[in-house]
């Protein structure tokens, strides 16, 4: 199976693009939502907070699929299915910070909640599909 | 549970907007790419070809999710957990040229393959998450 992301869609990486995340609930339904991303030694890593509905499907079932498409041509897209490898609160909070710059151009994350804990996950992509190929 | 579209955010059925849509593997993964949908009497509809990955998984496992993100913020996103009530391949030739007019604004749908056969998809919500509420 392919993990590579290929160098024609590279770019999807470093956009910004959101990611369409997706991970196995307890009930057998999917979970399906946008989340930022950033990737790191070939792991792609997303943030969410301890205790919520991603982060208890995630620490059940780590499957998860990524689905990067391009904000400026809904036809050009990466889907990514791997595993998440780590789950770690270390650096989260710094995490966020820098993915609320990358994503808004501010310096600190915007929408903590009171007593939240924020919580990182490093992906290992298993199977890289690029549309269009090539 | 709720699966009622929020008037909020009905307008993202008709947009057009792409929806991302999740549903179950065989080897336990999860498929997730975006696709062209429509809706009728409160069920989603969503089209493929026969025998496609997507069309053996959705024959096999009809959990599936979709995720319609605003194309103008995609902060701003539906949520729908729901099921294949219906697979049909009757007037989905029809349907998919209905798409690609409300899609790309041609007649006819311009991506046909040889030999493949169209098949229509009917979800029925089961749980709508609308982001951010109200």
């Amino acid at each position: 199976m392919d993990a590579t992301i290929p160098d024609s869609h590279a770019d999807l990486l470093d956009k910004p693009a959101f990611a369409h995340m997706a991970c196995h609930l307890k009930d057998g339904s999917i979970l399906c939502n946008p989340v930022w991303f950033t990737h790191r030694g070939g792991l792609l890593v997303v943030n969410s907070a301890v205790g919520r509905l991603k982060d208890r499907a995630l620490r059940r079932n780590p499957t998860v699929t990524l689905c990067i498409s391009d904000p400026d041509n809904p036809y050009r897209y990466l889907e990514i299915r791997g595993r998440v490898e780590t789950i770690t609160t270390e650096g989260a909070e710094t995490e966020i910070d820098q993915l609320a710059s990358h994503y808004l151009g501010v310096d600190r994350y915007p929408h903590r909640r009171q007593g939240e804990m924020r919580v990182s996950y490093r992906i290992r992509p298993e199977r890289v599909v690029a549309f269009p190929k090539g």
